[in-house]
């Protein structure tokens, strides 16, 4: 069993940002559990092209809210607390948030560590590893 | 792209309940993301032994407070908002709610509907689906 805080994220090394954004990837592959499970902060005003051509994501909104843009159709879909949006088809998508988002996210393969987004919005395979 | 929301999960047949809690599984393995979520509440003073034989399970805690024994070593850790427990090892372990909690959980493999305990506190690999 392995128990961890969100409160800790940040000590352990396990905080990962960038522009728009801020994620506590608090559960990842070197766990074994076959996904990993962060939560992530969006800014207020964010608005975040992503393109997750690697891996599929599930996104689960606990406070804030926002849309997402189904790039492919043009629909866009409200986010708030209870929302949840799954890119079952790697679909490309522009997330914004109007308040801050605190969202839970699950990623299939898992996330290894440190993963930003190339310039084509995507996670690549590898990257820096968080122990 | 899936969308949906947690307040329809009740009239989509995808909230089920048994003694202690009531879960709404937002996301199953017909959607095909090779994990499932749920949204599941842990009712106040509930104390519910469980093994999962059969899956590896990560739980975050969105509200409430309560904890969790692992049976193999005594240990007990709290569970407050922010805490992430994985059973990685199929751990045997006793959940108790000391207020209602709030859950995000996440099954791999994934669940595939109705699914509640078995005498061992194990959910099968079959069950009655949800569309």
């Amino acid at each position: 069993m392995i128990v961890r805080k969100l409160s800790d994220a940040g000590t352990q090394g396990r905080t990962v940002s960038a522009d728009g954004w801020e994620s506590h990837r608090l559960l990842l592959k070197s766990d074994g559990a076959g996904f990993s499970f962060h939560i992530t902060r969006i800014f207020k005003d964010a608005v975040l092209p992503m393109h997750y051509q690697n891996h599929i994501e599930s996104v689960y909104c606990i406070s804030g809210f926002g849309e997402i843009k189904d790039v492919a159709s043009g629909a866009v879909h409200s986010i708030e607390p209870g929302t949840i949006y799954i890119l079952d088809k790697h679909d490309k998508h522009i997330l914004r948030a109007f308040e801050e988002m605190e969202l839970a996210c699950v990623f299939n393969p898992p996330l290894i560590g440190r993963e930003v987004h190339n310039a084509e919005g995507a996670y690549a395979l590898t990257a820096e590893a968080i122990a």
